[in-house]
């Protein structure tokens, strides 16, 4: 039976056509990623979007729900992430986690306290994004964003640019890098950011996975994947 | 870029556990699958449900489109399945295929006139299918079923069961086989499957992402996943 | 000459699919499994049956014996397998260990004493088990069990099955868990059973096998089927 | 399910210790041996012990039956064989070969139809065996003996033993090698002597379960196992 | 000895930051690459600077020399290549081709005669292009390109830009296609286009290399780089 | 994009045939070793050679320049080593070290104070080699040369040559080896060196691109390149 | 056992460091290379030397036996090589072979009629070389020599060299090339050598292996060690 | 240059059919074996027989020498080994081992103060043996033989045997086991023998090889070939 170990249902935004992919490069026997595609609603509406493609993941027996969209999830701040997290925990009776949740979750597991972000945002998300941290008890030492302004250009992306992005991004007190959004090809750069740059880097995609096999039960380590994917401990919740 | 080559869309039934996970199996560099998922409406209303999801696909630019549920293209007749073809062509201005069109498709690529049927139906989708095939040119021989009741249990098939069922389906006239439904997991054993009945073996995962990737103009040769995916010509359309 | 390491004879149930298929996936240079299938006598009167197939046994020379029936050793007691096993060395002349009693010396060798149980079998047998561990110093915090009432059914299970059983079966204070039977097909998942859930997990085919080598002075550490093989030390008996 | 494409029942005589090992060596998803070791009996007296492990294989599901002891088979004549044969097949309500029967189907699927023997026997067996060869029409060219008049010691051959037996046998107008004797490890080097000799070598073992693969209607071609497995057609029968 | 079976040198465009990496990743035993990079001229005067950089590839004891752009050596049509070629023969005392020679000799060994272009070159190029090939008997179907207007942007590609370009310039009447420029990045697509486009790709660097190699008897046979180095006979020149 | 971490401008003597084929040997993903051959003028005259290649390098768009002639940039002591670096930085804008400024940075970061040195050198080059380091805090406790006169010959040599040259060379109180000149292949033996002897083996290739990478932040570990290579801690400048 | 399909008797000169590295690179299993080392006599005196090392080889059990010396076997032109041969062979009871035999039989067995040949040697053993294939049916078309004049050198040439060598010695008429002597390594470039010049190309050690093997009714297909170890038939002698 | 690192100079009994094959089988880059067989005298007169071979080995310019006969260097005592390997060393000019020196060196380097012995020979040798011993200040605590009584059985061992014999001699103080003579085939056991009893194991080829490299300064680990080629550290002599 496919999906034996846990099957990971997955809120996508329309527009993203790089987490599918990602996620089925993780060699992680028995789990598999079932994807509902959102509308095509105002970002700030994908919220108000999600509950209505819950039941269609529930056909499926899924085991876990992630909520795929970064920007919608932080821009309203940590009261509107944890009210939309408790939201789809409710309608659908499975545990589940925000792409933003998921990445201070990760954060945390890495004891990062001192973190830079690389964005591919225009300037209002990145405040936003700001915004979300200032709440919060990790502090952000520098961001360097991409600065693109539609979502088919995030979405088309190279993992060299990324590279480059988070290269810049970077800064001597930051414990680690934080790479924003779901829509960004990461797994190929990760592990080589992470050796030229001596610290750990966490991006949305990886670390979001991370978090549902974690409280799935799942604790596979796995070379390549950057720090987060090797740790061999994990003291649950 | 992820999906270099071509992004394939996929209008997805909402139980389904298994395509996700084999159309990831194939190795088509730069080839991506996009997921929706449609809502779960009864079977005979899926062709309704279908347009609603057409500009989520669009929102990630695919360039095809694939409407993955056997049983309702089949079940109203050859024209209803045209007509359906049509309407999710003109709707996203791309080309599309249904899975029972591509099924039919990719039988003819290989020549095959007279056809044995591996279903996992109960007894009214299989003489539905039974009706859709008469009014074509291709004569079934001989049709097992598992005569399964409910889509959770189809969606947990292990491909031993797959194995089996399709043993006994065989029927020496029969030029090859069509296992139905995307709801089955064939690709582990297709290729023992025809070595072992020394035909071809149809599966509706397999006929349809082959007959996407041929209409793309994408012709990797893969071995290990049958007959129709070791066929180097091809003459397009 | 083949078995220049050692030649380990089996005294099968007749029903048992799976210990010949297991135990020769162990990577075990020289060393042979050579089985002898018992008849189809009760499941309680096996232990009157093995002495009879022991010369067979002796024909192809084997060094040492197993009793390859965990219900039927433990079914009446510690005293009644202790009791089979002397009958055993005695009309072979060779070391010998029942299912049951090599269980219970895998779970001491990873210094077990609070073990949750995962067995395929109906009430009854599941409560003779516990009758077993009660009268020893193996404390039992949890059992779950498959419930299963024919001896086909438990040769036919999929390790996904397995899976799923043993982590419903796992508890906080377990510090291993035992899988019962060795009829369940389980080397396929010891592996990430054990990663998953943090702790060792033994089952009657693997601790079988592991227990007549260590006492044969084979001492290979084989990765990928659970702690007990990749244990480098051994202090003899 | 273990044996999920076949289970092949193996009547074995008690001495055996090589069949089990080379019988697993074979690359063969799906397909699991299922050994009833007989009693120790003398050897004309096995195809009367026979039937009554019939039963247990039954219990275990088995598919086919192959009688794993070409003197005992071959030694009172085809008759006798035919004979013993049917009385399986009746007994069990399965398809069934003895070892001698086997090593004829081998041949003649191979097309020859005059052969060299090698065999492991003393002097009486060795012309049993070219009385059973005389009755039939495949004509005997050459015949080399190593003389071992123990069981013990047939079972304890090294390949290279048989490699140059086989060496010795062989003879200008043989089109190809027959090696007696389910005893004589010989996987290791079929191939070999296949290509220092430039024709086909049949050993009991390797004819056995390709036949029993044959009927079974399991067609892979495996390379290093002879030309017998190589070969890619097959009409049935 | 480095280089023992022949070292080629090149005489390289200042801008260049491709060949050296693709012309470093054919697997050509004892073949080196040695490189002049020339002075940042004007593009039409590149052929005035070559011979100053000719002395020192004699240095280093090349045996052939390749002037490695496409763009100045066709720009002033067969007549002015020609000379071109001539004039470093004569200086070097060596056999010698220029980028654009190599081309044309590619696509005669491969048999093109009607030839699809693909090109990242702007109009007043793609023109001097075209006037190029007017004067020989090949014929251009069909130019595509990507009109950039800076060497920065050309060395700045990606494979799969490539792929899509190149899929956009084939043609039903193209024989092949040819890629120019060596500044774009070829060798990770030459091989999936040609899969996908049913016919042979050449790219200017991969056919200078081959043409070179070629020259100098060096006849490797290199899987995964286009059907050129596929290509078993040549009966030189 | 090639080079996407970094591309390297490397100042190349005219003569040198082994450079480019050893960078091009580590396995250092979207790196570029980009070459600027210089002028076959004397030796000593090659400093004052390069700075008019340096405005080729920047037009490929090189992040950094290493001057890669030991001979001529110790020869001359120092301060005129220093000066050479200086000026290289300044005309280029980008950071940069010489051959024999990265041989001296190699040793200190693997903490060597006593040094042997081998050398392909006639005696007065020798001689300023030991001048040179007479001038700094590492101890040159033996040297042996291969007294070659002229630079074809040291293009020439195989590995195994240095592999004797090496052994003759070392000193019990040698912490370590440098092996001189870009011009010798010593990558084939550095690691075996560094078995036989115990110690770390330096030459100037290895160190030259080491120190170039982890200049730029790049910090790959390489196996089989010599402890160098292997060190994974770097703390900068 | 070792050497259980054969051992290779080698009689060989005392100087020779090279036959024992490549026959030991050939991958026969089963086959073994038993070397005695003749007295440092001179050349034409080996002939003499030979029979008082027979009797070492007989105590090993020896199947076979070359005589490894090219020159002192055809310095006294075929009638003494002949004789030479048969004196061994009377001598030791076994077949045998001399280098000079072997090479010639290698031709004939490739079909060559014309060759070019490519030595080590000085001028007098050239002459000597012509002189012998004067006698014969095989016509030489060219001969090319590094005119080495003491066996030392011989001993320690690079496969490179040896490539060159061969290079130079072909000619447009020769059907295959031959490079004579025990002493030049030649495995590492055969097969390069074949693909350059589309040719067969032996050498002395190749040649004699392959028909020692021949021979002996080892017949193995060998890929990488060129044509005449991939040669598939062989109709023996 | 083929044995680049080190030729080693081998005088060879001459019924030895296995240190050829086994020496050979060590991947040591650079390092050659070079074989003197030595003539058919009585054992106890090899030691006179080997100088006559020692110019021979020179005539290859080897590096060092080992006498590799077991019997004849112990069956004198430890005097007149002493005597043999002075005399090798002066007439050689080079260092230079017996068999037995190197067994005790090998012990030595492990640590090893308390032997088991498993040897092939008859009781006379055993004897000389326990003699050679007893004057040492190694202590051997059992000694177990084949008891063999002629050299060509001893030749004809398979490794299995050897395995099965060395069980047999291990002995609970024993800190390590020694496996007598050149002639016994042990490389593929000496693993699985360590691993089994939990201790080094040395044998006579595996000791020689290693003490030569070692006194070479040849210092490779290789793993697979028992603790001491695996040591690293090495305070040589």
């Amino acid at each position: 039976m496919i999906g034996w170990r846990a099957r990971i249902g997955v809120l996508l935004p329309p527009d993203n056509a790089v987490l599918e992919v990602e996620a089925n490069r993780l060699p992680l026997p028995g789990v598999s990623f079932n994807i509902a595609r959102m509308f095509p609603v105002e970002l700030g509406e994908l919220p108000q979007d999600a509950p209505r493609h819950i039941p269609s993941l529930k056909e499926c027996r899924v085991n876990f729900i992630v909520y795929a969209c970064a920007a919608s999830s932080f821009m309203f701040g940590p009261g509107s992430n944890d009210e939309l997290e408790r939201k789809i925990r409710k309608l659908s009776g499975l545990d589940a986690v925000t792409a933003t949740s998921s990445m201070v979750f990760s954060l945390k597991a890495l004891g990062i306290r001192k973190v830079a972000l690389a964005t591919p945002y225009w300037k209002e998300l990145d405040e936003k994004l700001l915004t979300y941290f200032a709440a919060g008890d990790i502090e952000v030492v520098r961001m360097k964003s991409l600065q693109l302004d539609n979502w088919e250009a995030m979405n088309n992306q190279t993992p060299d640019a990324v590279y480059r992005l988070v290269r810049r991004a970077d800064h001597p007190e930051a414990e680690g890098i934080l790479i924003l959004s779901t829509n960004l090809p990461t797994f190929e750069v990760l592990q080589v950011l992470e050796d030229d740059l001596g610290k750990p880097v966490v991006s949305t995609n990886q670390g979001m996975m991370w978090t549902a096999c974690r409280k799935l039960g799942i604790r596979d380590g796995i070379p390549g994947f950057g720090s987060l994917w090797q740790r061999s401990s994990w003291s649950g919740q």
